[in-house]
């Protein structure tokens, strides 16, 4: 087995100013990788702190990922300090700086002299050019330890890692490989607590699987995870768990891949060849960010119409003054308006609208913050309901009041669908 | 000074399952109460690999924040590591066995004798009672350090870390207390590279700070860190080295708070009485959605019309068909229609509006992706403009594109402030 370490370097993790969250990543990919990741790190952008870390590293692991410090300024010392640990000068790679140079030629920036520190890599080490980016990695031994320096921002550290250390993981251990896989199954509208019992039973019907829970709000994650050597049969296990819970939770499922739900929306608009239109009011804009996220959702959406004003909710969408007056603006009987005017206005299959309370501000009695009325609009009519969610924070029920929309949808569009 | 350090325990923090945020909140508040955070690590529910962990963090640190693997569970064996490292045995503590018991009575949940576990503290150490859920912690010195061990449920840990390690961190620094300040000035517009060689004299100026900077695509954060015994005097330092970073980079600095782009666009508007409107098509709503994330952004924002289909531009914002045969959508022309279109729907002072290509399809070698065209309405004209960003990355384009926008309406603003 191949005993893995992740280091994570640079003041603003160590102080706490950001999450490190490259080494999850890291860890889970070389998990799955079949290596197995035995300690994380951090430190600052600090020498001896740096050189003590990677010395203590490189007795204790097979291979190690380091990433952070290989930037243009004074604080990055990722390089100088691996060469201090390996004993060894730092010396110009020519074409990491061919690179560094054409990567600021080809988008017309001014290329500084600083980023020529970049290009300077602990000799005997090979480089990873970064296609991506600026910063080239590399790949060093030091001790019994080999490490691979990667840059700390995320984009560039997963191409360079998926690029140039993966193989290098595959490669290691030849024939033995062990595979980890794992089935993410998304749910929407059930509490974690309840999940977790309905769920629980699927390690006694499959004892060879871990299950994990995962609150990635507003969604709860179900993960099934299993060790094999055989990928083909460890799949096909899997597929029967996923089944299992299927049964436990039904339509509260609306992914088995680990898609979004504005993905899994998305998909089925494109698959009904229909077109979807959305008014919004509390989400503020989030429904539509979250749809154009995906290339190619022009096939499907046409529209949504941010009426955060009142009196734009009346021109734009065609709502009636008169409902606005009699039911205010978070009403079912408003949102449906809403809903239909989106329809009518982006020409499309469906309208979807959201009116709401996000909060902190502008709760009452009869509606309090977490009140929200999403309407739907199909060919055949329009229908409202009203929800209310307990979370209190502002981006926090923007999230579940767009979660709820494009659940409503979602649930209208399955019946739809053809069973398989 | 106090060196502290800070470990996580547990399989999925280990395994990447779960991304660790549990430290970065320690880090940052034992720094801003005067401790000095030099290293972070994780490890899995493994023994071994604790004791180790621990022996080697009791001779490098004054004290330690533990979290995780005081459970219920086989898996958590926290407690059972720190008595083996400071060669003590476990002892029940009665107290924490009540509470455990009067935890589950009081919300009418089955108590498990597997709880017991959760009251069999290291003897010697002192118990550190959890009023908010069923995990005591605990605080215990091996070797030189003192560690407090924490439960890993985040509200669990941050409580008994308010009421428990705190006031003990402050007390061991009696009056040598050290403030850690921070000053946060946000930039967009020049790249890292640029930004860290003009900043760089800050530290030859003012010896005592220490720079940092920060990619927080698409801004770039310049962080002034200073640490003193005098909360004022070092106030007014940062103050001046401030003032030095803005002759630096003038107006590509939108924040000296921290403060999100939408929040200072807003509080602009707020200021002027002004209003907006956005017409936006390759953000997808990304712009309504940053400005709505801020409670009260009612009193300035109107409406975003999300025209994603090139029907919706010319119903619901009166772009002309003409433009659009003759420019296509992406134009300055169109552009400038779009934001006149919405800063006229919406009845609104400005209006702004955003049409490129965020890619990956859709690119022409006249248009490749990453073009946007912005136009700003006034009330006195409306100008358009073409930018080419290279990131190539669809939802780096979204973003880079919305802080584009919100960057050509801020440069307008301030032009209108009253000068300090």
């Amino acid at each position: 087995m191949i005993i893995a370490e992740i280091l994570s370097t640079g003041d603003e993790i160590r102080s706490g100013a950001l999450v490190d969250s490259n080494s999850a990543y890291l860890a889970d990919m070389m998990e799955r990788h079949g290596a197995k990741v035995t300690r994380h790190q951090s430190v600052g952008d600090d020498l001896p702190a740096l050189t003590q870390v990677l010395a203590e590293i490189g007795q204790r692991a097979d291979i190690a990922v380091v990433t952070g410090g290989l930037g243009p300024t004074v604080d990055d010392r990722s390089a100088e300090a691996a060469a201090a640990v390996a004993g060894v000068a730092l010396a110009l790679d020519q074409r990491a700086l061919d690179d560094i140079e054409g990567f600021f030629r080809k988008r017309n920036r001014p290329y500084a002299a600083s980023n020529r520190k970049q290009a300077m890599i602990p000799q005997g080490a090979k480089v990873l050019y970064n296609a991506v980016g600026t910063a080239p990695g590399f790949r060093l031994k030091i001790h019994r330890c080999t490490f691979f320096f990667l840059p700390g921002v995320p984009y560039e550290m997963k191409h360079l890692f998926g690029q140039q250390v993966l193989p290098d993981i595959e490669a290691m251990q030849a024939g033995a490989r062990q595979f980890s896989l794992v089935r993410t199954i998304s749910t929407f509208g059930l509490p974690e607590s309840t999940v977790g019992e309905r769920v629980a039973g699927v390690t006694l019907e499959y004892p060879e699987i871990t299950l994990g829970l995962r609150a990635k709000f507003p969604e709860i994650q179900v993960k099934l995870y299993l060790r094999t050597s055989d990928e083909n049969e460890g799949g096909a296990l899997l597929d029967r768990a996923d089944q299992w819970v299927c049964g436990q939770l039904g339509e509260h499922i609306f992914s088995h891949t680990g898609r979004s739900m504005a993905d899994e929306v998305g998909g089925l608009l494109k698959t009904q060849n229909a077109t979807l239109s959305v008014a919004e009011s509390c989400t503020g804009g989030l429904i539509g960010n979250w749809l154009t996220n995906t290339a190619g959702s022009s096939d499907y959406f046409r529209l949504s119409a941010v009426t955060y004003h009142n009196q734009s909710k009346i021109d734009v969408l065609g709502v009636s003054q008169q409902t606005l007056v009699r039911h205010g603006a978070v009403h079912e009987e408003t949102a449906c308006e809403m809903a239909a005017g989106a329809r009518r206005a982006g020409g499309s299959t469906y309208g979807l609208a959201t009116t709401g309370i996000a909060g902190p501000d502008g709760g009452s009695d009869e509606k309090p913050v977490g009140t929200v009325c999403i309407a739907l609009a199909t060919p055949e009519k329009t229908t409202g309901r009203r929800f209310y969610f307990s979370f209190g924070r502002r981006l926090m029920n923007k999230r579940i009041f767009a979660m709820a929309a494009l659940d409503m949808l979602r649930r209208h569009l399955i019946q739809a669908e053809p069973q398989a």
